[in-house]
Parts: C-alpha cells; structure tokens; sequence
C-alpha cells in the first residue's frame, strides 16, 4: 500500500520536526537533522515538503485543525454556555501545543520577519474572530448577549484574551492553574455581554 | 568625564544589539557583529556586559521600566478612569518595542529553554498581576468597582487581555487599530466589574 506508506513517511517527518524543532530550535535544526530524526532520505523529505518552512506551515495547519475540530464540538444549547465550555477545551489545547510551544514562539518571531509565514499566522487569528463574531451575534439572536453588544468588539476581546491566556500558560504552565482562570475570565466577561 | 563616556558606550552597545537582534535574530547575532554594529571593542563589550544574554536582560528591563513608568504616570481619579487612561499608553508602549519586537518572540522563546532568562520574563509578568490585583481592590474600597469582584482573578483578566493585545498588535500592526480595541476591551470588561 504506497498511499498509505506514503502518510506514514509524511507523519514520521513531522514528527521527527516536532522532536528537532523542540530541542535545537526551528533555524538551528536542519533539513538534514530532521531526516536522520526520521530515518528517512533527503529525497523523501522533499517528495513531502518543498522546504522546511513547508514543515512548520504543516504544523501549523495541523494544529489549528485540532482546535477547529475542538471549536465545533462544543456547541451547547446557548451561546454564554458554549463560551464556558469552550474553557474545558484549554487542557486539551495546551496537550496538542506541548512540546511545540518553543517552536510556535519561533513561529511568530519567524512571521515578524517573513511574509509568507506571516500570512500563514494572520489567517488564522482573523478566522477565529469571525467565529467568535458569529457566535455572539446568535447570542444576541438567540437572547442571551445584550443588543448593546458590538460582535466585532467583543470578538476582539475574547480573542485577545485568549492569546494572551495561550502565551502565559505556555510561559508559565506552572504559574497558575490557567483552565480555571480561563472559566473566571471567561465569567467576567460574561458578565458584561451577558443579559 | 570618563563616567559620561562608560554609559554612553553602554548605551551604544544596547542601541547596537537591538538593530542587530531585529536584522539576523538573537541566535544568528554574534557578540563580533554586535561590537562592529557599535564601533567598540570586545574589550568594551565584556566590560559591560558579562554575556550577549545579559544584553537581551538589560533589553528587556529597560523596557519594562518604561511600562512601569507609564503606569505611574496615569493613575486617574477613579479605577475605572486609570484602566481606561492605560489604554492611551499602548501607542508609546508599541513604539517603544516597535524595532524589538522580533526580538522579544525570540526572547520568549528562549525563556522556553533558559532557567535564567524564563525567571526574567515571569518576574515582571507577576509584577504587573500585582499591579493591577491592587488597582481592583482600590476599586473596591473606592466604591468604583463591586465588592463581589476577585482582585486576582480580574487582574489575571486583565494581564490575559494585555499580552493578548501586546502580541496581536506586534504580529498585525496594520490590522485593527489597536488603542481604539484596547479601549473597547477595557470598556467591556468594566461593563462586568464597575458599579
């Protein structure tokens, strides 16, 4: 079965970019290191990704998967609720994120100087403050969130929010219990936007 | 007036590495191209800084004095009034780490890895919790903010929202406007906290 072989080559490099992006850092590590990580050939690698940023975009794409994936499940029967079990989310986020958190900082620091990767950063940031509009605009629909309630404003807060609770637990995942400061930000807000 | 020449030499160096740190990266920026950017010798360099991570550190405290300053300057009549007031420091703060930025990513990135350089990047991040912490609970016994708040947990809000803003805004300058955000945030989260 090639397809299949083939995906298991693809997987086992990304893998192996995971582990050399961790430990030696997204420039340091080579094309080279991550192919002897994976005990694959060069010619193997370049048949998956034209470039080792095509790895990093991959991760990348990969992971906000998961947490679309994640976003879509937790629907509940009204918009504040869905925003409280969005919280419970966060162990699983910071699981997935673990040991590419260095990478994912090197990521931003790459996208500040890279216009391709920047693209690849922004996308995604301005995809989860539609979804985030979206979901309390049905709020104000549904009536459960204030008609007073700018979706983009609020959008924009939560976001912010929830970036800013990203970097600090992944800065200081020992610093504070992050899912139950999560749950009471989250609160907080709610306390504003909620009628 | 040798003193006068030590720290404008220090002050050199510093300008030095942050051009140097923005163009090539912490990691590619070597103590010899820091030194030739600056026009001194190792001599000089090693005279003022123990190691090119000491630089990063004395970046990095630099800057916070700034914030911190900024902070002081501020304090309104009211909670409420100073949280918003803060909100008109973020253009000064963005300017004053525009060309660092790159560098503060690769900084967090390093603080990922580095015992010493992670404990410099917490400190002033519960500083600043500490900081807002006390600035709640004068809300408090004001009478500006309800007795029913969590100083911590709304200062752990807060700090969430400010990083969150800080990395946005460094990754996507052009977009949103970032104060007009800020005040938006802050205004909905005073929606949930002011009497």
């Amino acid at each position: 079965m090639p397809q299949q072989r083939s995906e298991e080559t693809r997987a086992r490099i990304l893998d192996a970019a995971v582990r050399r992006f961790a430990i030696s850092g997204y420039n340091a590590a080579s094309v080279d290191d991550i192919c002897a990580e994976a005990g694959v050939s060069k010619g193997a690698f370049y048949h998956h990704f034209p470039t080792k940023q095509g790895i990093f975009l991959a991760l990348l794409e990969g992971w906000l998967k998961t947490v679309d994936h994640g976003l879509e499940s937790l629907r509940q029967p009204t918009v504040p609720d869905t925003f409280i079990r969005m919280t419970q989310l966060l162990p699983a986020i910071f699981a997935a994120a673990d040991d590419r958190l260095p990478m994912f900082l090197e990521f931003w620091t790459q996208a500040s100087r890279d216009e391709k990767v920047w693209a690849a950063t922004i996308a995604p940031y301005r995809h989860y403050r539609r979804h985030f509009a979206r979901l309390i605009q049905d709020g104000i629909t549904e009536g459960s969130i204030k008609e007073t309630v700018d979706p983009q404003a609020a959008a924009q807060v939560i976001l912010s929010l929830a970036v800013g609770l990203f970097l600090q637990g992944v800065l200081d995942p020992q610093g504070a219990e992050w899912q139950k400061i999560a749950e009471q930000s989250i609160q907080v807000l709610l306390n504003g936007l909620a009628k």
